[in-house]
């Protein structure tokens, strides 16, 4: 079980960004997002919105306090994972994370209070290079499934994509 | 070698999005990335940026036409990767395309033009989900280097951060 917590929401600023995290993490394999940060609730529903056409289950929400979050989870018995640039190797530690079989996956916005490098179990990073938290969320999923995310199925889809070799193959139930 | 072809930039809209894509190319491994689109220069100067202080060859620039970069590459015996939501499933065409030594992944804009599926060699599908193309070309570098990408080093950086299980180890050079 696979919650993402996304920090530091901004409205207009993050807006595209923080839809992506919450669509990778619903399409790779976790079961919810929280945001915290400026509420957005017109980013939130966008990501409520693509889980309504496309099916599955995942939910999507909204904290004021990141605190809370982690102290609810760590109460219910999640390893707390927050992904950073500054973190130890993911190759180093994924084989000890998946022993986890709940995960509160931290990413971060701009600034990430120093409270997180402390509240998190693993601070852990995809490569010691600058890049994105979207991009950093979506290996560390792909690695902690080991790819059989790829082959979940969403149910009750209004829309199913299905794989072709050009061009598009779209089911929609009307 | 890896090239990555991002499609139609829009300024504004697409900066992070798109800054977010040559980050990733950048760190996981790609060689190259170039941008078609509406010119943007301050966002291929802040990808620029991060080369310059973080090390390593890449490089970034702006070509008007796609097809025109397409054909180059063609020339160039370059292996032509569409990543797509319609696509064929990444996990099923891996193997193959790793055979290819050189190969240019493309990555869409809001609405990709139909010939780039048909000028491609593969329509690739990181899940058949809607979800980011950071997180489709992050997880694509990822599994064609078979998570070596995370081991690359990056030469002649001002900049380094070293792993650490909390905080911040960074050594700077001036």
């Amino acid at each position: 079980m696979i919650t993402v917590l996304r920090l530091g929401h901004r409205l207009g600023r993050d807006d595209r960004i923080s839809t992506h995290c919450g669509l990778v993490a619903r399409a790779l394999g976790a079961d919810s997002i929280i945001y915290t940060g400026e509420k957005d609730d017109k980013m939130i529903e966008s990501v409520k919105d693509v889980t309504e056409r496309f099916g599955g289950k995942f939910s999507v929400g909204y904290e004021e306090s990141f605190k809370k979050v982690i102290r609810n989870y760590k109460k219910r018995h999640f390893s707390v994972v927050h992904l950073t640039v500054y973190g130890l190797p993911i190759q180093k530690k994924i084989k000890k994370i998946r022993s986890s079989k709940k995960v509160l996956v931290i990413i971060g916005g701009e600034k990430v209070p120093p409270a997180v490098y402390h509240l998190a179990d693993y601070n852990i990073s995809v490569s010691s290079q600058p890049h994105s938290e979207v991009a950093s969320l979506a290996v560390f999923l792909h690695d902690y499934f080991r790819g059989k995310e790829l082959e979940k199925k969403f149910n009750k889809a209004k829309i199913r994509i299905l794989p072709a070799e050009r061009g598009k193959k779209v089911i929609e139930k009307r």
